[in-house]
């Protein structure tokens, strides 16, 4: 079915058809992805900031000032919430993001929870149709809340221009080698419930790690914070003005704008290249055939590939 | 170079043979994954025990703790540790992991740690290619610790027979969100660190949303424990076990294993069809230029990977 101006819509930025559209995307209703080609040409005009951290770190209390902040200077802001929910059962559990949800009847603000589970061609690209679609439709800052260590953190800094980690003091001994992998994608580190006992420790350690990089490394600031009490937040959104006006003047931003591009073709390559695959495969023999055979151990599952992809490819 | 006579080392059970055909498969070097391919018959021996859980949890410790009981069962052991380590500088910080260390004499345990960045494949295929080489090797058990919460939880489940997840009280109220996704991902759940205040609320919050689940859902035990005084690891270990004896009487343990062999043919034709896109683009006209194009919206991503995809396959 076609969605007859959905594409103006969005444009004009109507959040019912966005939302429509990003549930279609999500759907992977063909005519949706023609909707997004259509979209892309005019984005490009939003400030996209990640905000990473582990659970219980206060991310969503971050977030959440910071929209508030946004909104009180009057740019529209998106919310790309990456919940921890459950990748089988679906139903994305808001937890203490109910919270944000005071910006609810603000027309200016639009959040969209994103479940981890499910996504054939990866969280990234679901997160970048939802970027691409909350751009379109005008949005000056799009805020990008991730949870957990790993793929996820590396995806968010090709995605955003200023990416924030945020930190609480004195989670044990194991979080020594999580910084030093947070060390290299913020360009913000918050030390968040600054009040608890470590804080100054914690913003020394930290300081201690970022000094003992190869000279030439990028500018991280390291701010402390009690965003419960609101504190720091402020100087939060400083830093990040800060961070955007040096990109705006140097090659940074360019080079992360071919970052986002390279990751997002390779990305949706992946995607199809697999989708086609799979097409093929239930067309023909039979995905469930392939599977029984290597399980079985009568085939090995990196031959069982490459004849998909030889198929795939017209048997050259 | 062909590595001569490796696959009957690895068979046989040689280390160092081992440890330089993973490296070469990191490295993709083509012959390794002829290898990888004639091991394959030789693995599904071994039983496959994944630990995940957030930063700071005691996962590490528990691992060790694993190890060194099933050593005292004369069973060989192999550990796949990914790491939160830097996705761009490489060198994985080892941490508390170093506790794990007092195995590294140990002949019968083999330990390799691997980075969560620069897996073209993806951290679940270099994941699979190191438990397929320690099965073939002969270990009777292979543990894999992950850290975090999201796709690398669920990446542990479609790899292990077992699933341990590691979660310690009063973590905030975040964590409830994340227990959900956790509850369906567990086999066991361990609260660890269960000497601190609010062990036994953990425990009976996490009774109450096992309780709440549909009819019919799978079992899940919960244990407490604490790993560091070696608390509670004498009953996981039985809980690991009594869960392997229920996989080898139940429809459960196939069905994992077709889910496993799903899973990697899935990921293996995603990342071939990348591979082959890369190479051909790089041959032609150039990933940069089209790259570029992106960045500038002069095409958008979905078209230019529509575009790569046609030449792959022969412009149909």
């Amino acid at each position: 079915m076609v969605a007859v101006g959905r594409v103006e819509d969005v444009l004009a930025g109507t959040v019912v058809r966005a939302a429509r559209l990003m549930r279609d995307l999500d759907d992977q209703i063909p005519g949706a992805l023609e909707e997004l080609k259509a979209l892309y040409p005019h984005t490009g005009g939003a400030f996209i900031v990640g905000v990473t951290g582990n659970p219980g770190s206060g991310k969503s209390t971050i977030v959440d000032c910071l929209i508030a902040q946004y909104r009180e200077a009057g740019l529209r802001v998106g919310v790309v919430a990456i919940d921890p929910s459950s990748p089988y059962s679906g139903g994305a559990i808001l937890g203490d993001r109910i919270r944000m949800q005071r910006h609810a009847t603000d027309d200016s603000v639009f959040i969209r929870s994103l479940a981890t589970r499910g996504h054939l061609g990866g969280l990234s690209r679901s997160t970048q149709d939802i970027i691409t679609v909350m751009d379109a439709m005008g949005h000056d800052v799009i805020i990008v809340e991730t949870v957990g260590v790993g793929q996820d953190e590396v995806d968010v800094v090709s995605t955003a221009h200023t990416s924030v980690v945020v930190v609480v003091p004195g989670l044990g001994d194991e979080i020594q080698a999580i910084k030093a992998g947070i060390l290299e994608i913020a360009d913000i580190l918050v030390v968040n419930k600054a009040d608890r006992d470590g804080a100054d420790r914690t913003v020394a350690d930290l300081s201690m790690m970022l000094d003992l990089r190869a000279k030439g490394a990028k500018t991280v600031r390291i701010l402390k914070a009690v965003a419960i009490k609101e504190g720091g937040m402020v100087e939060l959104v400083e830093a990040v003005d800060l961070h955007r006006r040096e990109l705006d003047s140097e090659t940074e931003g360019r080079r992360r704008g071919l970052e986002r591009a390279e990751t997002r073709l390779k990305d949706l390559v992946r995607t199809l290249a697999l989708e086609r695959a799979l097409a093929l495969l239930e067309s023909g023999d039979g995905l469930s055939a392939l599977v029984e055979r290597i399980a079985e151990r009568e085939i090995d599952p990196y031959s069982a590939a490459e004849q998909v992809l030889a198929e795939l490819m017209g048997n050259p």
